[in-house]
């Protein structure tokens, strides 16, 4: 494939063009952090690891499962009646469809769409070239060095929206960051919704835990983006797991189906672990997945035809001798591959998983198996990669201090993902004529005019203080940051940075949030919309 | 690119068939250690990033690189002379080659090569699809936790050959692994051969510091091989390094042409960090760096026509604000992936390097961009990954715990090279059917019969013992063992495991050491071996 020449980063390029005091206030207010972009559009190819006979295999075979062994639809009338007027065979809650009746249904989802951030300098394309970095999700649990693991607190989950936020490197608010277990469950979606809007600028997602709670979450887009904006412009993501293997249960369908019907997009994603939820083998997995996530997206459009959807994927193992989850394997690194090269023959946008890992600690083992995750996720093609940041222990733990080494890692990305530029600047012949062999580059003058930014912000590694010929302690030590201080002074103080982060939140928040444009939304409502406390009914 | 359906593993085929109790002693001697294989058989296509078209811009800009600039050959007449009989523009040092003519000189080397190891089970393919794994190499230091960074000895450089012997998933024995310097410079390179001739039963690196060490060198393989063996086989790699940009210097050439006169392998390393060695820009530097390889790759086919010649690539980036080089970073992954399809189309064998970091310690940080980095390796189709366990710190030092995790690494990499499988079995329907929806697969007959062996030695993450909600602080701490203990319970005690397989060297290895067949060693010749005193005279 050709790599075009073109930088890999898409610029804020919907600001809206103001003059005057202003014009520059409006600027600051949607200006980008720094080398922060809005989200990343790739300059590199994806990874296709499998030929067409073997992919036509793969797709043979979900098929087959879905025309065969078919999918129970729990708990959900409204599904089965879908499903009985699309033609499906119907056995009480089973149903079975015919080879290439989902691949017909699918044919009306867009390969692309805009997610709207209340910012629309922080909007996100999904689908495409584009790819959008989004924190973890999901966790009960979380966790730093110096108080350990503890269950999340909404104070917790407002503390990861601020890092987000304040990071250059990641583009998405992301969802249920952790459980705020501090808050009643039949209340806490408001919270997190309110959280969402209030303390970020970049497009979240909402609740899915019931019908009522997605229709709650989605109502509360329409007191800031307004009604009608909402019902023709994808705001806010719902992310639906189905019960693996080939269940959908009825609060999931549920969820879907408001999503779909309020024409927002769902994220299908069934959960696999090989050998519980599915076959052991890497290929079965493979294509079961396709069958159960052919058959979520399909039902987002007979719910409402034409809604934006994202084809999920979170493969993953597990350890066969002792049953637990396994996250950051080789296994579902190709596996990821592979259901990427699925996708794009559904011309569906693509949502893959990031920093996994099965570590309890933000340690070595933490990152090596983050990083071949997270590469996973980047070569094959994902378009939204949810947990880009902070997923520790099996998920059960948001780290706050892995949650600075993701971020970093996803700035890096950034120049991995922009690949490499040709053209004559860059080949540089005029360098060398001038430098001449065996002399310093340096004496070049072309070597500073052409520094990318993501190079020019790297820094050396920092001196390790010795004592007695050993590495002094401290940076091994819980009261001192961990690795990755490459990049950005910034991630070499992680404590220090999120304080002072947190801090600048705080303080810069309220005026920034008073500057941005928020369309289509009134007055009044805005003045609703602040006066939802935290925790109380909708 | 089809994947095919095959294991991506070599299997230990040329072991000799023998009947009774010998032929019982002998594969024993030869037999693999639990899963290990003597290379990989990659079963993923590589990662092509570029084009044709700007594949071919940056060839062009090699082709005027080499003719319009051109490359100094310093202190090496006979290389000159090489050049001039092969047609080039010579003016003092100073070597100007016409396009194209070094592309016609390279036409002699051989795609794909066998370097011998004593033992005929671990000799390694080295081209096409292979790919062979081999420790750091050159670091003056070495470190563990528990003494901290000193500088390497003797001691230290045998411990890493048992280590690497004791792995399963490295292939090479490396060359020098870290420097002895508690033995004099001008005699320590026979340590090196000998102890890797004596603590390994894998293939090895030789000498380059001077042309007496690198015949040396050689010469000592020929008490082992055989003169005639080795002068019709490769049985020893050199690895020499280019004194870029654009300058070849005696030392380097004068070995370079030792080990092809002797008909061994010499690994052709450009060594660019960016802004130094080479253009700031990443397409320059990979210009520069073909230019300087073909070069390189060339002499040795004046010197003997036909010699064994590995494709180099050291690309790495340099911290611009302090000037200090950095490794790991997203510009030479990239850049490795463009190097892999310009070696490809030379035809050459291809060396990369793998776990590379900057990081000081063990630690998030230096797993983070070793996975990076090794990835970067085998995603560009390297067939020799030279640095794939214990680099750390730049390469100053080699790290006891860093060659842990990253052997660990190597073994995930078997695994992730072996793709996927895709047939009837693996697609599992019948699996599906026997299940049906909502059951857990170990319901399947079919879930025991298909684990394959890095699946199932792959156990669960370690429980942390809590105090007071706190994770147990000594995972962190230099007494503990550092993470990746996922894939097999040696990885979680690395210092109990590292003693245990020291000992089971120490008294394990004469008796093993006997049983190998040596191809072409006569009996006082072996006698003549074990006589060569550590540190003596050649």
């Amino acid at each position: 494939m050709a790599v075009v020449e073109e930088t890999g980063v898409a610029s804020a390029g919907r600001r809206r063009e103001r003059g005057g005091r202003s014009g520059l206030r409006e600027s600051r207010g949607h200006g980008q952090h720094g080398p922060g972009v809005p989200y990343i559009i790739r300059n590199i190819p994806t990874y296709d690891i499998l030929s067409e006979e073997n992919l036509q295999r793969v797709e043979r075979t979900a098929d087959r499962i879905l025309a065969e062994v078919g999918i129970e639809f729990r708990d959900d009338d409204a599904a089965l009646d879908h499903w009985r007027r699309a033609g499906a065979t119907i056995s009480g809650r089973l149903v079975k469809f015919e080879p290439g009746m989902l691949r017909e249904i699918l044919k009306s989802t867009p390969a692309q769409f805009t997610q709207h951030a209340r910012n629309p300098a922080r909007s996100v394309e999904i689908g495409g070239k584009n790819v959008v970095f989004s924190p973890a999700y999901g966790s009960p649990f979380v966790m730093d060095l110096d108080k350990g693991r503890r269950y999340g607190t909404i104070e917790d989950f407002q503390n990861f929206i601020k890092l987000a936020q304040a990071s250059p490197w990641l583009h998405h608010s992301g969802g249920t960051i952790c459980e705020p277990v501090d808050l009643p469950v039949n209340k806490r979606h408001l919270d997190m919704v309110y959280s969402h809007i209030r303390y970020s600028d970049r497009p979240f997602m909402g609740s899915v835990t019931a019908e009522s709670r997605a229709e709650e979450s989605i109502e509360m887009t329409k007191i800031v983006f307004g009604a009608d904006f909402v019902d023709k412009n994808c705001v806010i993501l719902g992310n639906v797991n189905v019960n693996s293997p080939l269940v959908w249960d009825g609060t999931m369908t549920r969820a879907l189906r408001a999503y779909a019907r309020a024409n927002q997009a769902a994220v299908i994603v069934p959960f696999i672990l090989g050998g519980a939820m599915g076959p052991v083998t890497n290929a079965g997995a493979i294509a079961q997945s396709l069958a159960e996530t052919m058959a979520g997206c399909a039902l987002t459009q007979l719910e409402r035809p034409g809604a934006p959807v994202i084809f999920g994927n979170f493969l993953s193992s597990m350890a066969l001798r002792s049953g637990s989850p396994t996250f950051g394997t080789p296994e579902p690194a190709i596996g990821s591959m592979v259901i990427g090269q699925l996708a794009r023959r559904l011309n569906l946008p693509l949502r893959c998983s990031g920093n996994f890992t099965t570590s309890k600690l933000p340690d070595a083992h933490a990152m090596n198996e983050s990083t071949m995750s997270m590469l996973a996720a980047v070569h094959c093609g994902a378009n939204f990669i949810l947990h880009s940041a902070g997923f520790l222990d099996g998920l059960l733990s948001m780290s706050y201090e892995k949650f600075v080494m993701d971020a970093d890692f996803c700035g890096a990305l950034h120049t991995y993902l922009a690949g490499v530029k040709i053209d004559d600047n860059e080949l540089a012949l005029d360098a060398f004529k001038e430098v001449g062999p065996g002399n310093h580059s340096s004496a070049a003058p072309i070597r500073w005019a052409t520094i990318s930014p993501p190079s020019g912000i790297r820094r050396s590694p920092t001196t390790i203080p010795s004592r007695n010929g050993k590495p002094a302690a401290p940076r091994m030590r819980p009261s001192a940051p961990i690795g990755c201080g490459r990049r950005s002074s910034r991630t070499t103080r992680p404590r220090r940075w999120m304080r002072r982060s947190t801090r600048r939140c705080r303080t810069i928040w309220p005026a920034r949030r008073r500057a941005w444009p928020t369309p289509g939304i009134k007055e009044e409502d805005a003045d609703r919309m602040s006066a939802v406390p935290a925790g109380a009914p909708p």
